[in-house]
């Protein structure tokens, strides 16, 4: 069984469209992923802005079973503790009924979180002490890259930071130095389904101009 | 005098092209920059991944020089204070030169950012209390979007957040309420240079396999 078509036919895909159809694709072949397709990503992934242009940023690639399994409990730990997701507040412009759907995939990531054949885990220097609530702005732009540049090569992926509530657990299990720190995982595989479009309410009611509140 | 070639050719412009040459452009006409491509690089930032989709944020659209001009000598303020950043050790795979002339373009930046015709301004509500190291996993990929958006369509734009020193003297100026603040401004206009390149160092210098340290 032969998956993704060959690398050629990606290139000119419309960056408008990946950006609509990047949706968080939670069910995934475990079926492996081409070495290059990661690397493809990867190269996605460093052209993102970064503060200073400093790349403080470090990429795992986490394909060991071993290593996947000893995060997945702490993943589904931060779910179950996770009350508010399920009951929290529909999200903008969703039906219960869409909610209730997206939930359900959301228990099967979580449960199947091992088994993508691939993480990004996206890492940053911070240095000493406590990061800002800033400091995402040099690792979070080349996350959206990754999810990009999947979508772009037909691959399915999902943005996850969950395991934060767990980040020292799931940090040591990577074996990262004091000063570095994961920023999210990102599990990749070929996904079950077409890429729909991502579902948002108009840009109209959540953006205003010169101040806030102002919608002349 | 016209600027920029009409939408439709920007149509189907090769996202990872658009990627790798993303730069960030800091010397930017004056000129106005039409509605519709602003409304288009708007449509792109919502399509990014958020938090439980909740869609927390809001985009601040600024061209009134009033509000651009209270807000500039925060902006140049904190460049005195970041000292480090002229002297920072040289960014990997850069050159002395060229950091000297990018810090010149940041220079340039500074002293006129307020006459950048168009700002967005990426902020997210983020409730009571004091928002997490990670938090900006809820905007940032936004912001990468804006950034990927404006190339696409043949306009210039930086990742900027170094506001963030003057934090509530800016978020102030912006009329933001308590619980919503900003985290990037991304000034936008039409370059006065071609599109080059990003220049990063090598992948395989900042990528590790399954654990930190591993390169197999």
């Amino acid at each position: 069984m032969r998956h993704g078509p060959d690398l050629s036919q990606h290139d000119g895909m419309d960056v408008f469209e990946v950006m609509q159809t990047a949706r968080a694709m939670r069910k995934l072949k475990p079926d492996p992923v081409p070495e290059e397709l990661i690397d493809r990503i990867l190269e996605a992934a460093v052209c993102a802005p970064n503060g200073g242009n400093q790349q403080k940023w470090w990429f795992l690639v986490v394909t060991d079973p071993t290593i996947k399994e000893q995060v997945q409990p702490y993943y589904a730990a931060a779910l179950q503790e996770a009350h508010s997701y399920a009951y929290a507040s529909l999200p903008p412009g969703t039906t219960r009924a869409q909610h209730d759907r997206q939930f359900s995939e959301v228990t099967h990531l979580t449960e199947h979180f091992h088994e993508a054949p691939v993480w990004i885990v996206l890492c940053l220097d911070v240095g000493e002490g406590e990061p800002s609530f800033s400091s995402g702005a040099s690792i979070y732009p080349a996350a959206q890259n990754v999810i990009l540049a999947a979508r772009a090569l037909g691959l399915g992926a999902t943005f996850t930071n969950r395991h934060l509530r767990y980040a020292k657990e799931v940090d040591a299990v990577f074996a990262l130095p004091p000063t570095v720190r994961s920023y999210a995982i990102i599990p990749i595989g070929w996904p079950d389904k077409p890429f729909g479009k991502v579902r948002r309410q108009p840009v109209e009611t959540v953006t205003y101009r010169n101040t806030w509140g102002n919608r002349a």
